[in-house]
């Protein structure tokens, strides 16, 4: 074996190792922003034409295509924390993100990762509980710039959807 | 230094990478299948002679050597599941894992990994809970076909236990 | 390309893929020791000079800089499990951490990492609740013995903290 070819079935291992690593850090990337209220960064995480979606995993057994929240555009993400910062309806609350290990697969040039999570909320009071646990199922776009979504949907498990759902997940 | 050379000590670097991915992997697929209710899929991850164990943090401190659900094959995992279709006594819930990263160590050629969980259950109310807080100790067998529990034992941090616990965790 | 320039690309990549390995398996060791009881073992992930911090999220928004807990040196966290245990006045309990993907970045030479957790706490009664969310925001000192922690600042994301907070977190 010469170092040449060790090197050459090393390097495709290593793309792979690099890419897993890359949508970890794009999750939590993701989750740090939410979870420190830096909203204004969040469309930013999205390709241009990125697409996000809420729903939930009864809608998705049912054969429901439409979800609680659908947005088809990065600039409609960007709308959508003006509006958020705007009403400001919400009361002051924080959020933490802990998610899973991405279990990410290739086909056909496109990665998809499917990444389990839970959210607490904690309220200005203190009180904290558990608001929210699913899973994202992401199309990710991972090119020179960066790591970015293509489309993350996020499906819920509880069919109970807070109505003040505004903070993205 | 030469190419040879950088490329031997880089390859046994790859390989301790490649198995803890390879790890994180099949974690993330087994938490997968069974907050999918794909519950058919779970003896498969296991070896044909696998071992699942469920006991206490309390009993293990004790030294209690038999938990609350012994199977030694993968058959009666199998079996398990099968009774568990039939008799549908549980009430229609979910569940959502989320894992940390598993610590993995290697001896005699055995890898070993710990992983906390914490395991949510939600209703079909939509009410979410902690049901289960604890950690596998596992036993891998790594080969070409990939990653399977030699022996996967899961230790509850609390001595409540659901007499519903028919959902392997 | 050679074998030999592949290589010293390979290296520098394997190189920030070992150092993310190695700070996850230090946060999975620091969390199961304490998860375990094994408290005596904690002073043992900091440097000799390293510092320990808890505070909260609104402390920092707020510019104070002085925390809950304050520790400055390894000798101080011994001492503080001496104490703790002797005083032994918490009820019994027990620990289970969550920790996401440490998010690591480096500069100057010095690694830094963000790691976000939710602490559940199980009473000897078998109770389990969210006992504690935030992220650690860590110094990491990485060199031939091992990773260690240079600091760790814990940040808290509610404000209620529990006068028991004997636990290190």
């Amino acid at each position: 074996m010469t170092g040449e070819h060790d090197c050459s079935s090393l390097s495709s291992v290593l793309r792979r190792l690099t890419c897993d690593l890359a949508i970890q850090d794009l999750n939590a990337r993701y989750a740090e922003a939410l979870d420190d209220d830096r909203l204004e960064e969040w469309p930013e995480f999205f390709r241009p034409d990125g697409r996000y979606h809420i729903t939930t995993a009864e809608n998705i057994a049912q054969g429901f295509p439409i979800g609680i929240v659908s947005a088809t555009s990065r600039a409609m993400l960007r709308d959508r924390i003006k509006a958020l910062r705007q009403a400001n309806v919400y009361e002051a609350q924080r959020y933490r993100h802990v998610l899973g290990a991405p279990r990410v697969t290739s086909q056909n040039g496109e990665l998809t990762a499917r990444t389990s999570f839970m959210v607490a909320r904690i309220m200005h009071t203190g009180e904290t509980m558990i608001f929210a646990t699913g899973c994202y199922q992401d199309r990710i776009a991972l090119n020179g710039a960066g790591a970015t979504f293509a489309e993350k949907v996020v499906v819920l498990d509880s069919r109970l959807v807070d109505t003040l759902l505004a903070i993205p997940l």
